[in-house]
């Protein structure tokens, strides 16, 4: 029997997502840079063969991702994507499985364990002295306690993350509070949480960490971190008893 | 002179923008999740008052972000959004500016540090001899050298995102690898550089940090990957005379 070649699979992407794959890599290959004009959508069709239609179909995607922008009297023009817009769309906890908001949870952890050289490169008195007066509140609020209402979490590590001096990482801390917030009401109507966090008294407090970032070293403070953390790092290891 | 109210600004966002938030607006308050099915283009525009283009461009860019999907003789249903893929499409290092990777290799620094704890979890002997093995491959081919190859460095820093068990947390090394792979080749075509590694003899190399993730904590683990990063850090905090 003759041996024929092997038939290789359907390409069964649609023109539009093929179009758009052809439009980045034109960019890429002209060299173009946020800031240049990109050719009109009736040379696109032309030059690719295609109708317009299709074209308009995929410029409207890369205007969707903040790739492209509109300018009046001047066509389109290449943009810088905004990151962390682009995300903010999507990242509704609603919308999101179980298991991409744990993992998305452990980022938040793994963020925050990471970050301490940040902090100490980029302390400076106004900061410390913002951080001080959000301990200080806290305190005023709920004397004796350990555990703080979320809005005062929100404020405490929402600074550190403003103290890291990285708009991409602020912006992503930003829009992941969703989820944060969505996680952390999840974890709080566990009653075996509360007492949890009282165990052995050796909870590190917000008062703590904000001591140990004025006098401590990188490597103390996230020794710090994890302990204040780790009723949260017990439950994504599910260590706790928490179900 | 009659006192007026104010006059609030005009809202200037198109139409088509605030279709989008109606949408996104409408499957929050019905509690939709992925898998529903959504009314049609149709209903959406005598609801909202609104041409059906209008309504269709609105979807075309839910579909864009992933957010819904078309599905054959059963209209439109809600999707849950793939975060990474999403992300892929914006995250070329030639369309981004400088500042903002600077921030994402930043990024990367604190990923890195904040890992440990999940490292340590997950590890397993098989995950062990892979990491191993790389290791071995590294030193078979540059005996004696500190540094290695790009390919090599993604290799063994591939191995450990992978190991902190986290898809989320991959998939975001994955697309930031672009991003990596272009600052390293800034950083090495730098001749101070490679100098910078050799000094003192304290460099913490790939053997140490797997020599560590054997028989060391989380802790000890952290201190040594910060020492395999300091040239990073050293860069980011513009410490050690590299322009």
């Amino acid at each position: 029997m003759k041996k024929f070649k092997k038939l290789e699979p359907m390409d069964t992407g649609s023109l539009v997502d093929k179009v758009e794959i052809r439009l980045l890599a034109f960019f890429k290959e002209n060299n173009l840079v946020p800031g240049d004009a990109i050719p009109k959508e009736l040379e696109f069709a032309e030059s690719l063969g295609v109708s317009r239609t299709v074209v308009r179909e995929a410029l409207l995607r890369l205007r969707t991702l903040g790739l492209v922008e509109s300018r009046k009297h001047r066509g389109m023009i290449l943009k810088q994507p905004d990151i962390i817009n682009n995300f903010s769309r999507i990242l509704d906890p609603t919308l999101l499985g179980e298991d991409t908001l744990k993992q998305l949870f452990e980022l938040r952890l793994i963020l925050e364990m990471g970050m301490a050289d940040f902090l100490f490169e980029n302390r400076d008195p106004k900061d410390m002295k913002e951080l001080e007066k959000i301990v200080e509140a806290e305190e005023a609020n709920s004397p004796g306690k350990i555990r703080f209402a979320l809005d005062k979490e929100v404020a405490f590590h929402g600074k550190l993350y403003q103290m890291s001096n990285n708009i991409t990482l602020q912006g992503f801390q930003n829009l992941l509070l969703p989820v944060f917030e969505y996680v952390y009401l999840k974890e709080t109507k566990n009653e075996d949480f509360d007492d949890y966090h009282f165990s052995g008294g050796k909870f590190v407090t917000h008062r703590m960490l904000l001591e140990n970032l004025k006098v401590g070293t990188p490597e103390t403070f996230r020794n710090a971190m994890r302990r204040h953390l780790e009723p949260h790092f017990d439950n994504a290891f599910k260590k706790n008893g928490i179900k």
